[in-house]
């Protein structure tokens, strides 16, 4: 309590969806920092309950930004997938009103559009700093290297290839951020359903042009968006990530070193060895040939 | 019998699933031309056996090539999806046995490299000319305009124009022919899934970015993909697209004047004027801003 060193300021956390917020808000208190949870009415987990913490409606704007601020949180980050709201559930307070023209004209862009109007309010219309999950916990970012005990085969280097030319390809046109091919072929490309959907789909292709659990081949490739805001929407993998690769018969995954999220790193390493997929870390290089 | 107009050669028909190749029979005999069907086990209708007609099972090429010299079938036609065989359950003859390396090879590869190993075979190798099923039946041609009594607004003809630039950008990347788009959202990429599965999936995401049976929103466009086949595997649609299109709550399907095979086009205008979606034969312009 007396301690001279300079803290960190106290980060708030835009509570999506899912684990991700609970790991970040544990990863900050373990490095000294104080969080405040803003929680979203039907998105947030409840045990992210057990840091301080207020529940707002989507809407709110008036409450939260006095919130923010009376909390004196300087720093935001966003993490954990929000499904785009329904403008007929938004229930906005006073200040929400009258900032709903310009978030109906960002929801009706692209992620990316949408995004980066939300950093703009945050930082320009409001002077919080917008900071990024890895920036709070470098424990979050896939590190580089083959991660796991199996490996790709040749074959499967030129299916990652393929995966990679695919995405670049979407990459400027704001479509997804997961291609999996296999054996030559586009199995999937990711585009609204996210990529728990699209690697339950490939569960459900014929198995000739896919592998199985018996004879693994395959790759799921994530990787950002050309241009995307980086700080609030990185591609993520997890256990979830390698169990449903796992069971679409995949091979591996490969993220772009410092490029992706990896929840809980070691629990994911170890489920990909105990399935025998291999998870790369791939350093990005767009002067190669895949670019 | 005796007559001494020019007759077409007799058609072989390549069946592969569904209801085309049974079109595409009836067209062809009202254009008074004899047809052959070469059924494939597991894959064609049995209603199909309506025609002059032989099951073989795939693999069995040896047979395949000499019943079509022994029926004097000069051209044939290939047409309906075909499931990619499963390599363990192909029962070749000796001349399968023979090929199956090279087929091996281009099962390997993707779908356009498959088909144009397939036609190469059957034309340079044997002597057929492959031709295409709007070639033997111009009604299964994908006519130009607005054929329904639906239109889109000036909102859906951005999203036509954002589908179509999508699709551009993975034309020459043999991923898919199909992308829909609603308010500016790539909903889904199609892929190694097919139409039907896509149109499915989106009626499974959230409608928040979707439209709805009640309030119809978004499009299907499908378009060839860049220098593919296009005797064998152009973009098809049919009363069930339509269906699926409506269930999604999409508002319209757009295709390639001529570059799209309209399966049963009175019955497809009729389920969409019932619906109330639009579908569109869009001139191929790739000078215009969509390229």
């Amino acid at each position: 309590m007396s301690t001279s060193t300079v803290k960190p300021p106290k980060l708030a956390i835009i509570a999506g969806q899912g684990p991700l917020p609970i790991a970040l808000a544990n990863a900050a208190k373990a490095a000294g920092r104080d969080v405040f949870i803003v929680a979203l009415e039907g998105e947030s987990d409840r045990a992210i309950e057990r840091f301080p913490h207020v529940w707002l409606p989507i809407g709110a704007m008036g409450r939260f930004l006095k919130l923010l601020k009376d909390e004196a949180c300087e720093e935001i980050v966003l993490i954990g997938p929000i499904v785009r709201p329904d403008l007929s559930k938004i229930r906005p307070d006073m200040v929400g009103l009258k900032l709903l023209p310009r978030f109906i004209r960002l929801l009706r862009q692209g992620d990316d559009g949408l995004l980066r109007g939300i950093v703009e309010f945050l930082e320009k219309d409001h002077g919080f700093r917008v900071v990024a999950p890895e920036q709070v916990s470098a424990d979050l970012r896939a590190p580089a290297g083959v991660l796991t005990k199996a490996s790709p085969t040749t074959a499967q280097q030129a299916d990652i290839e393929r995966a990679v030319t695919v995405l670049d390809a979407l990459g400027p046109l704001d479509v997804g951020q997961a291609v999996a091919v296999c054996r030559g072929v586009v199995l999937a490309v990711e585009a609204s359903e996210g990529t728990d959907a699209m690697l339950d789909r490939i569960a459900t292709l014929g198995s000739t042009i896919r592998g199985t659990t018996d004879a693994r081949d395959g790759v799921l490739v994530k990787q950002p968006k050309t241009g995307q805001e980086r700080r609030i929407d990185l591609p993520t993998i997890g256990v979830q990530t390698v169990d449903k690769a796992a069971a679409a018969g995949l091979a591996g995954i490969v993220v772009e070193a410092g490029g992706a999220l990896i929840y809980d790193v070691t629990e994911t390493i170890r489920t990909a060895n105990a399935h025998g997929l291999f998870i790369i870390g791939l350093a990005s290089d767009k002067s190669g040939p895949a670019s």
